[in-house]
């Protein structure tokens, strides 16, 4: 096992980017006041400013607002109580001292502040201005309740007015769903042709996308909480629904059990903190419930519990919700949500993603800034243990399930903040003395790793670097060959996924492996800026062989892909 | 069935006396700055101020903190948000201005607001003081977390140090538990000598007493949120184990299901809004858990839902949670509260006090403020209906069962708002068409009724009308006869409880029948002010003649009785 290189710095710099925020929408609730905010009356002294100055103008308060909200909020939190960051109210910043604080914007920290002055992300007057707006009380951003979600609601073919059946010749489970990042739209490409079907234009930054469980319907989420509902159906597969669930969002899911086929579809959002049970034929809002409430540890109040995943079980009529700042499981019961039943497992603080295990029975779920698992049991809806998986800041996306040829299925995860797979046991019948324990730690790439990924039909694991400092390495995959696993340390293949995209401006980054429908393809985004040629890379996975390079102009800043039918059927 | 009557208005004024608040302890966590609250500022104007005067200096900032706790928080909610009261919010005291607030805190109003000048509750000084302060932004009262409920905790006698068998010959299921409401104390008394055992310190005004399934233990709860435990086994009955679980609270019950007797006990706060599970044998905290979250109805954030009452279902291992201003009815499992399992009923706004009907399976709950009441099946857990009761603002207290010669098995409310008391079928398989409707009202003596009360052994119904502003009928008790109910409105008879009791001085009130074990004789308190003389006076259930008046100098300001026996088996 490895301890942390000096890549995971670096890493969660870049990892802050990537999991940027969307501006806050709406008007906030409470206005910024410059007289109330002299540094006499913070108690703050800055270089070059009097006492009876206000600390900032309107203004800059605005400014420092969205700067906030784009690159802070996603690790400290709107109301600043702390996350994956640490809490910065003004309590801390004010002992802090605006030079101390000023000195962690431009310089970052150990602990995983990123070096935004350094590394150019922010000027040095935004330096300043930041390191000023942290002095004052974070302003409380507008609720969104059933008010504000069913002004946003739009229903723009009703289902009477849909095709009655399948009138486009797609194979929808080859489909993949291609997050193009930066311009707000979602890519639909074919997997056999390599064809972009259609380009759609969604919410902002779209986190994920889901399908329900018939496959036609195809659900994406943007990080300014826009659901988009697709008809795959339709000649060309358009948005029949759209909804707003918040302000900032994260995660939406369908409900999967038996009988509840297409009926719900679920979001989760940042903010407010709550999460919203819609109809799954319209999109219709009919569930808003807050997440707000104790941490499952020291059982305080906390203003701002961040739904992050959020899957659908196979063995109850249940959505599994991941609350982040709580470190509570909710398992929501969705069989009559009028009487709604919800089991809330303490777990750990703070749940970011995760998926199931091989059965679909365990659900694993990181609790990144403790490096640590939590592993739910989705049939008896309990925990069934935390465990620390050996790396740092633990990152599953969903996960990869593979069958170790010593220690039987294990789940996969990589770390933002090192270089490590850690695999875990995921089979208390067959292998009880397994289960639920790392039983090995393979060496990726190099810190900043995001996804893993394999297939049952693979005899390989991937894992991506994308967010290591190093451009070779965020530009290649590592490959394990599963069959080979022993109880050494077993070496790897590096796969020059971004040289084989052959880009010739930019520093592309190549994330997130998806398999195609038969699981003989891997497909890796390779993610370059907005203004500068971006590729799928298609490898073969017998071969390990570059298969295709998909280019479209089109294809602008791809990061999260989704193939239909691994993403319905939860195969990871 | 009789219309309002001019006695509901009075009614409300002294109701709102009898639910005063205690004040919040602990400092609060915003501190007022008259600097900022300049009339200018506000955009209000004062007589006989200028726009660049504070409004309040901050001492009559801290004064009206403390009015507003005492007379104004039960109505208005802490953060004014509304509930029996509308909302008053600065929004809304601004819309109305200073002379609009002023005259109606002198004045009152006919949809219940107390008049509180008129009345000389309040002095011409303070009715400006607050109509000052409501133009100014809510104080945010502190979060009272886990660690300030734990620092609480005492647990004074350690269950291995108490006694392992019953210590007094203590007929203990004949006891009952009398609050004294102004000294912060609770009588035990034995139902058959009418002798006071002992008086035991407690919290601020108790509201409640609830007993252990075995009968052990006697729980008790001040509006300032402390509990006590108190062992009944001992030689002579004391407090083993306390706990604080906020800052203003109502509820206290335990575990009942088979199995789990004696084994936890829960708590409903008013602040701030969130329950509190214990161990059965400690009041150790074990879990804390929010009731923020959105209106069942409108489905919008709501700050400050507070908990009503509480009752412990006997078909499941589940506490029955009723959070007034969600409007929604809490089934929390107690049978593994690591996962917690809890059903969301969507009820009504604002839920208050309740009990269960005869068999035990239904528990029916009032919407005060909405003239109506929710029925709850507590072995489906589900919603059974909402109905209107016909009547102005039921307060059941727990009610009354009966059976109608007509109707069969009905549950009773009695009104603060007007004279009528309604009957409910509770009977769905026996009297299908009568269920969950009203069968019948009775007129009773007039407004401002608290409590009604029978017992299966009995054939009498009795309503009291303690916030009647007419001095005889406050002081008296309506009965009817159950086997002469029909299908017209019957009379009733006119027990004079207060001029039985024989006190000289003061105006006192007659409120709360609680019968004795046997169902033979029921207790009424005659309840006047601290520095006057009380009394307890015992009819006899049969004739309807007086037994007994229980006087003692220790007896200052009764109100409610709990007799063992009825409380434990949630018999009335």
């Amino acid at each position: 096992m490895k301890t942390p290189t000096r890549h995971w710095k670096a890493a969660l710099l870049t990892s802050a980017a990537f999991f940027v925020a969307a501006p806050f929408s709406g008007a906030m609730a409470e206005d910024y006041n410059p007289e109330a905010n002299t540094l006499a009356k913070l108690g703050v002294t800055v270089e070059g400013m009097k006492a009876d100055d206000p600390i900032l103008t309107a203004e800059e308060f605005e400014q420092g607002k969205a700067i906030f909200f784009q690159r802070c909020a996603g690790c400290h939190g709107v109301l600043r109580k702390g996350a994956t960051g640490p809490a910065l109210t003004v309590d801390v910043t004010h002992e802090l001292g605006y030079e101390g604080a000023h000195d962690f914007i431009t310089y970052g920290s150990p602990a995983g502040m990123p070096n935004w002055g350094t590394s150019g992300e922010l000027t040095e007057d935004e330096v300043k201005l930041m390191a000023r707006y942290v002095m004052v009380e974070p302003p409380q951003p507008p609720e969104f309740g059933m008010p504000e979600i069913k002004d946003s609601w739009k229903v723009l073919i009703a289902p009477a007015d849909r095709p009655t059946q399948k009138m486009n010749d797609l194979d929808i489970d080859n489909l993949f769903s291609v997050t193009l990042r930066d311009t707000g739209q979602i890519a639909l490409i074919d997997g056999a042709t390599y064809e972009i079907i259609t380009v759609i234009k969604t919410g902002y930054a779209v986190h994920i996308s889901r399908i329900s469980a018939s496959g036609r319907y195809l659900y994406v989420i943007g990080r300014d909480a826009k659901i988009n509902m697709i008809d795959l159906w339709m000649e060309v597969p358009a948005t029949v629904a759209e909804v707003k669930i918040g302000s900032e969002a994260r995660s939406v899911e369908t409900s999967k059990f038996e009988g509840y086929e297409d009926k719900f579809a679920i979001a989760g959002a940042y903010w407010p903190p709550q999460y919203v049970i819609m109809d799954g034929d319209t999109l219709e809002p009919l569930k808003v419930e807050s997440t707000r409430g104790m941490t499952y540890d020291t059982q305080e109040y906390h203003p701002e519990p961040r739904v992050a995943s959020i899957v659908a079980s196979h063995f109850r009529p249940e959505f599994v919700v991941n609350v982040k700042e709580t470190g509570k499981v909710l398992m929501i019961d969705y069989s009559d949500i009028k009487n709604l039943n919800v089991t809330e497992i303490e777990a750990e603080r703070f749940l970011h993603d995760g998926g199931f295990d091989s059965t679909g029975r365990y659900f694993l779920v990181a609790a990144n800034a403790r490096d640590k698992v939590a592993v739910i049991d989705t049939k008896e809806d309990k925990l069934v243990t935390v465990l620390e998986t050996g790396g740092v800041k633990p990152h599953p996306g969903r996960g990869a399930n593979i069958v170790h040829p010593v220690y039987g299925p294990v789940w996969v995860t990589s770390h933002l903040g090192d270089e490590t797979l850690s695999l875990i046991g995921t089979d208390p019948e067959g292998h009880p003395d397994q289960a639920w324990k790392v039983v090995q730690m393979l060496e990726g790439l190099g810190g900043g790793s995001l996804f893993v990924k394999s297939n049952p039909k693979s005899d390989h694991l991937y894992a991506d670097a994308p967010l290591n400092p190093d451009e070779e390495t965020s530009a290649s995959v590592a490959v394990f060959t599963i069959s080979e696993l022993g109880t050494e340390e077993p070496a790897f293949k590096t796969l020059p996924i971004g040289e084989w995209a052959d880009i010739k401006e930019g520093q592309p980054r190549v994330v997130q492996g998806e398999y195609n429908m038969a699981g003989d393809e891997i497909w890796f985004s390779v993610w370059n800026a907005k203004d500068k040629e971006s590729a799928i890379v298609v490898v073969d996975d017998k071969t390990l062989e570059l298969k295709h390079v998909i280019k479209d102009p089109r294809l602008i800043t791809p990061t999260g892909k989704f193939n239909v039918y691994n993403t319905r059927n939860d195969v990871y």
